[in-house]
Order: C-alpha cells, then sequence, then structure tokens
C-alpha cells in the first residue's frame, strides 16, 4: 500500500528546515510544527534575550510539562470507567 | 501561604542552565528536565550529527506529538463516559 508508506515532510523553525521521516501525514507533522512554532514565539515575546536553543528546551519543557498533567487526567477518566464496569 | 510562593528551580540540559520560575514543585520540575534530557539523548544516539539547537526543537516536535495523541485519547475516553452517562 503506498499510503502506508514512509513519508519525509520539512518544515521550518525559526529559519531552519527539519525533515521529519515516519509515517504520519504531512498535514499532522506541520499542524505539529506550528503548534511547535507558536510556543517557541511565545516564549520569545517574554524574553527577548533568549536564543533558538532555549527557546526549543523552554518550549520542550512546557510541553512535557502539559503532557504529564494530561496524563495525570487521562488516568483519573480511565479510573472512573474502570469504577463504572465493576 | 510561604508554601504558594513562586519557586525558582535551576534545572541542566546539554551544559546549559535554565531556572524556571512558577509554582510547581521543584521535583517535578526536575522529573519534567529529566524526561527532556533523555529524549533529547534518545534522539541524539539515533543522529549524532545534530547539533544542539535541531535536538531541542526535535524534542520539542517529539513531545508535541506525544501531547495530541494524548489529547485525542482523552477525548476519546471522555465520549465513553458521556454515552454511559446518557
Amino acid at each position: 500500500m503506498t499510503q502506508d508508506k514512509v513519508k519525509r515532510t520539512t518544515v521550518h523553525i525559526k529559519g531552519r528546515s527539519y525533515t521529519i521521516v515516519g509515517n504520519e501525514k504531512s498535514e499532522h507533522i506541520r499542524l505539529i510544527a506550528g503548534l511547535v512554532d507558536d510556543k517557541m514565539k511565545e516564549i520569545h515575546e517574554k524574553n527577548k534575550s533568549l536564543d533558538t536553543t532555549q527557546l526549543a528546551v523552554l518550549t520542550a519543557l512546557n510541553t512535557m510539562n502539559d503532557y504529564m498533567k494530561l496524563q495525570e487526567d487521562y488516568e483519573i477518566l480511565q479510573k472512573l470507567i474502570d469504577e463504572k464496569e465493576d
């Protein structure tokens, strides 16, 4: 199936290009890249002296924090479902 | 309440220090920083030629992708609960 083939998608973040290789659709990769770019810009607005590495690390920290919080919420929902099924 | 005061936590990622200001506990910030650092190392292992900026951006993209997937799963669970309540 050609549709399941590995895709190469190039995105541009802060003046550099990144080629992402994987099964994800190009539109999905571009959406993710747009979200990362937005978050980097948001942090940059608050602190203009940060360089791209610092902006990207802070964006990763920020997103990882959001991920952990969502994971906690997910586990709470999961427990709720398990309790209802008992 | 002094416990609710804004905290400053310094973490070290790829030879640079980042001071995170917020209400989160220092242990939590260090856990998040450790996860980001691990992810950067993992990507670096796969491609040794990437510089720190590229590693940080790819880590941010990777984490954002995980976040979006978890959000989809969360919404599926949420719908399941809503359907059961109807």
